[in-house]
């Protein structure tokens, strides 16, 4: 069995799980760069005790490049959990994460989002950087 | 030893290790607040394959209540290692991270930034929910 | 307030939260080195859906030096969620861990745990290095 | 592009990045089962500050489910980094870790791990739990 197996794809749009990456489509060489993830840009997931968005990672496979880079995670923790019972705790984390990056070359980010009953799910986009 | 020999603290503004806060300072009581954190909002601190703040965590600590709650924590992975060797990589990871959250309740965030040879630092700022 | 404000302490014997550090009392520099943590070594804790430990991160303090290292955190991620509802899930991680270490000074390893509705616990252990 | 593209898989006895899953192939439902994982069991793989193995995440795919859950993630923090430079430090983490695990169902254990500059790695084992 393989990772493969286990990280599903759908259209953002349509399904709820799909982290959805926002960042511009060009960059200069060294420049800060914007990039935003998020699980529910257009249909909200759950966020309750028992079922919610527990993370994002967001990776970045240069196009000369054979590997890929870890750039940022995003641990979601808080989910109305508390000593009076699930969903009464004061506070809930929104599965949202923003990183500031500087990058060298073009290629693509890879963004990896993990429901704790609906498994993992995967999103990507490119970004061309002048240098 | 305690965890609170090891976590520094100091004026943000004179000290580059320190994480800052961003977030209002009322709410309403279920709606969205965005919360910014960031090391070296004043000085800049290094990123280098050598020397990084590789994360920093979010807790929130309700005023009726005992216990604190992980909110969010922000990994920076990326810090220019590479096959060609150290800072030839094509991507670094900036020492900022913003979270979504709900609050039902009044408390206060507190933060926590590591870097890989200064250790432990903290910040605090306090948030009002209108209930 | 400061993250000392949010992390306690006591006897392991009688309060199930303190992580226990498992390591010999003395080693040689360069040596691997085994460190086990955990949670609950004389008195369960609770493993649901709704109250479990989430992690627990250990960190090394060297005696000769002003600054503490991460040296490993463990992630205790399922805990009986699923589709079919809370605690009807396949999978349950107990809060243990164990780290394979090489060092060369003296020191002093912290634990911090946390469990998702009881907050931060720590506990420590000193380790002694023949250089 | 997507994680499937990221993620390399070798035969972990003439590659040194893969990692290893040591589990049980039988265990009985809700029994405590140890799972160890690692990099570099035949063939060690470096640690140093510049090219390391930096965490070993666990999942477990039911057979009778769809999604995946996740396990145990395992962060290797230290590696030689410190004030001093590049691998002065006190402290270096092995890639290995232990998790202890309570299952309900068959299944496959799927191991990922990320070395900081040849990037995701994978390995599995499928574990006969008795009902
Ligand atoms: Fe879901
Ligand atoms: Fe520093
Ligand atoms: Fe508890
Ligand atoms: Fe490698």
């Amino acid at each position: 069995m393989k990772i493969a197996d286990l990280v599903q794809s759908a259209d953002w749009k349509a399904e709820k799980h799909v982290p959805v990456i926002d960042a511009p489509a060009q960059a200069k060489a060294g420049e800060k760069v914007t990039v935003e993830v998020c699980v529910g840009k257009e249909i909200a997931h759950p966020n309750t005790t028992e079922h919610h968005i527990r993370w994002i990672k967001l990776y970045f496979k240069p196009d000369n490049g054979k590997f890929a880079y870890e750039v940022a995670a995003f641990e979601f923790a808080a989910h109305g959990e508390s000593v009076e019972g699930a969903n009464k705790g004061p506070v809930y984390t929104e599965p949202f994460g923003k990183a500031v990056v500087k990058l060298n070359v073009s290629g693509t980010f890879v963004a990896e989002a993990y429901c704790n009953i609906h498994g993992l799910w995967e999103g990507s986009k490119a970004i061309s950087v002048e240098e």
